[in-house]
């Protein structure tokens, strides 16, 4: 039986206890506990959608607050009224009349906006029985782009020419699908590199990446240049410099020390620097980026990236090279889709930002997607990849000689063990009661 | 008794109900209900910072709830420690490590903390035994621009040039201040404009404005060209075209559509297009000023401009001619007068937004400031006025001939009366208990 209408939204605060080990520390976030809002959308059958945005832990609870307030506009809705016009359903939702004030699109409401509609295309692609990415592939351009509200991008990219982009590419898929299935997507891991971990831990982790496929690799930087400078040369040593290798700020720099620290940095050629400085500053990363690409070096942003205007306007001014879309941060696939599209009328290859808890489960569907139907191809583009939390989902990643395979299992390949979910919901889970209790962790 | 530290932070979530008459409606927004967050700062004596932020109703209660998250970072504080370093205090709570994932300063957490810190200002004025506006106008330079956190603006504005901005002017304090004293600063009227008001209404407020001494008026477009145009006709009929008048579209707008329809209203000799098109869409905005300015048309925008950095940009791409800067949207004082500062290099004037509940009340003190000691100078500057809601101040605004006379009561002129709060506390206060047992109201 195919469900006809959503008739419940459950949303849980899941957190896991990351800082206990440093992982996912840079120069602005030391400690985070990776966390998700995960919400699940109840039908009229067995069929139940998952969703999730993605925090560091604190906040996580205030997400969840919106997402139950959201729901509100979602609960009884029927699901041929919101796939039949998504983009109509997806603006109801985020230009609420009297919630937008709170946003708009932005923030708070736009991650639990982000939740709430993945679980909606998580659903989606479960009622066809496809994964994620089959689904997309497989729609018509018009269908596709009937899902993307265009309001304040079509002075950069209007209906018509979204769907000729699709259409341009489309000769070709059968033979991309075949070949990315036999191949996999190309990753670089993080995992490696965050900044509160000892070159000791450095060395056995980039041994292990090695030894696994990986060739490319991220490193953080930003609270010292020269500590900066001394963990660059360690990490080149390591890889040599055959290898891939970017630097990730996490917007710890204004404009001129973000050239300042970069020009000290260059002699380690990094293909990127990554968050130079603040989300919101499209023209300090222009101006950043107007320096450094004379020598070597992109800037590439995304993550916190807030919407499809912002994305718009760092496209218009060459504020990035390569685009790190975030499957969690941007408003769900509808916005997406058109971030997506944006950049590849500017000729900008696409990066998503992974990591944290389930982000890599759900960024490989689109970039499968990008490379099927918008891209056509590999050159310049990766997922990044962080070895953190896969065994908490049911399908996570698999990931092969350093590549992301294609997922087959139907839906957005989030949802999560039932096990995981009554150990690390927040704080009254199994392994938070226990963390409480020996003492370990002080509740927030 | 001088109150020393912080001991507990009181929020509630105050509704009025403005949208049984259509108060406040314009393109974007039908029905809006004038809401706040009303924060209560107990200190360890009888002393009480109070402070807010704005919404239009639904999702008063989730900044409600993200204030209650952030108190943990106030109470039991050391005033000197906050006053003493209220730049390192605001990064402090603007940039919690975990919590800055969910913004950062932007959204909902903005909202939060334009709240707690407009209330940390109030209780230090109340400390000084000042208006706001003398607390600021007292300060030495060097102690006024302590209190901004300069990160991802000095590439624009350095402390060095924000303190010569303030000396520049230093000289002929006092004169200005007298000067104002006396007549007084310049305000412009939306109340008569509203999109859901028919023409009689219309002709019934201008009618009354224009006996109050108002000379400014405002107007709400951007529903339907042909209906502007004829509103615009009357408007200009009952006015003259010797008053200001002034356009606000409210983001309805792609940025080609404010570029078409602005020269269609263009005959009516609107001062400025207010909030023509996304407020983060800074290029797009830019493109519009240059498309409108040689036509006598500026753009005005500000009060969904999310944070500094924002309307660094702005005013780097010249996306706006008038500054409109948002006490309840900025993070309170401490970012508002770092716009203020950069404005005032650029060279753009500041015209405050204000209406909603309490705006008028904050920000007359941020434009007595501004003339007296940054911008010298109420050529092109005017603060927006509307009369709905002010009767549940303590000390609202006084109105004089069209002017804002000088407030002269310790604080930032933001207490409510105790009786206002009982009533208006949704959804339990009387006055609502009242509305959904009449059934005027439906509780969201």
């Amino acid at each position: 039986m195919t469900p006809t209408k959503i008739v419940d939204l459950i949303v849980k605060d899941l957190r896991f206890p990351t800082s206990l080990e440093q992982d996912g520390s840079d120069a602005m976030h030391k400690a985070p506990d990776f966390s998700c809002p995960y919400v699940e959308l109840k039908t009229d059958t067995d069929l139940t959608g998952c969703g999730i945005t993605f925090t560091i832990g604190k906040g996580n609870d205030i997400v969840c607050y919106a997402v139950k307030a959201m729901s509100k506009m979602v609960i009884g809705k029927n699901l041929d009224a919101i796939f039949g016009d998504f983009a109509g359903f997806w603006r109801e939702i985020t230009s609420e009349d009297q919630m937008r004030w709170i946003g708009p699109e932005k923030g708070v409401v736009h991650l639990a906006t982000a939740a709430i509609v993945n679980a909606l295309w998580d659903l989606w692609a479960k009622i066809e029985g496809k994964p994620l990415w089959k689904l997309l592939v497989d729609m018509e351009p018009e269908k596709l782009v009937s899902t993307i509200d265009f309001r304040y991008i079509s002075d950069v990219l209007t209906k018509k020419e979204a769907i000729e982009i699709l259409q341009l590419k489309k000769s070709e898929k059968t033979s991309r699908e075949k070949d990315l299935i036999s191949r996999g997507y190309p990753a670089y891991t993080t995992s490696c590199g965050w900044l509160g971990y000892s070159d000791e831990k450095i060395t056995k982790l980039v041994e292990k990446a090695t030894a696994q496929g990986f060739t490319r690799f991220k490193m953080k930087v930003g609270a010292d240049l020269e500590d900066d400078a001394r963990r660059a040369k360690h990490f080149r040593e390591l890889i040599g410099y055959d290898k891939v290798w970017m630097v990730d700020a996490n917007q710890k720099w204004d404009v001129q020390d973000a050239i300042d620290w970069m020009c000290q940095l260059s002699e380690f050629k990094p293909l990127w620097i990554e968050e130079p400085t603040s989300p919101d500053d499209i023209l300090g990363h222009a101006k950043i980026a107007e320096a450094l690409n004379p020598i070597g070096i992109g800037v590439a942003t995304g993550e916190q990236c807030q919407n499809r205007i912002m994305f718009k306007q760092f496209l218009q001014a060459k504020g990035l090279q390569y685009c790190q879309i975030d499957a969690c941060r941007l408003g769900g696939v509808n916005e997406i889709l058109a971030v997506i599209l944006m950049a590849a009328k500017f000729g900008v290859p696409i990066c998503p930002h992974a990591g944290g808890v389930g982000m890599c489960e759900l960024v490989q569907h689109l970039s499968i997607f990008d490379y099927i139907c918008v891209s056509g191809s590999l050159e310049g583009r990766m997922i990044e990849y962080l070895d953190h939390l896969h065994e908490h989902f049911i399908h996570p990643v698999v990931m092969k000689d350093g590549n992301y395979t294609v997922p087959q299992s139907p839906g957005y390949s989030i949802d999560m063990k039932d096990e995981s979910i009554a150990d690390y919901e927040y704080p009254t889970g199994r392994a938070w009661k226990k963390l409480f209790e020996a003492g370990s962790f002080i509740q927030h």
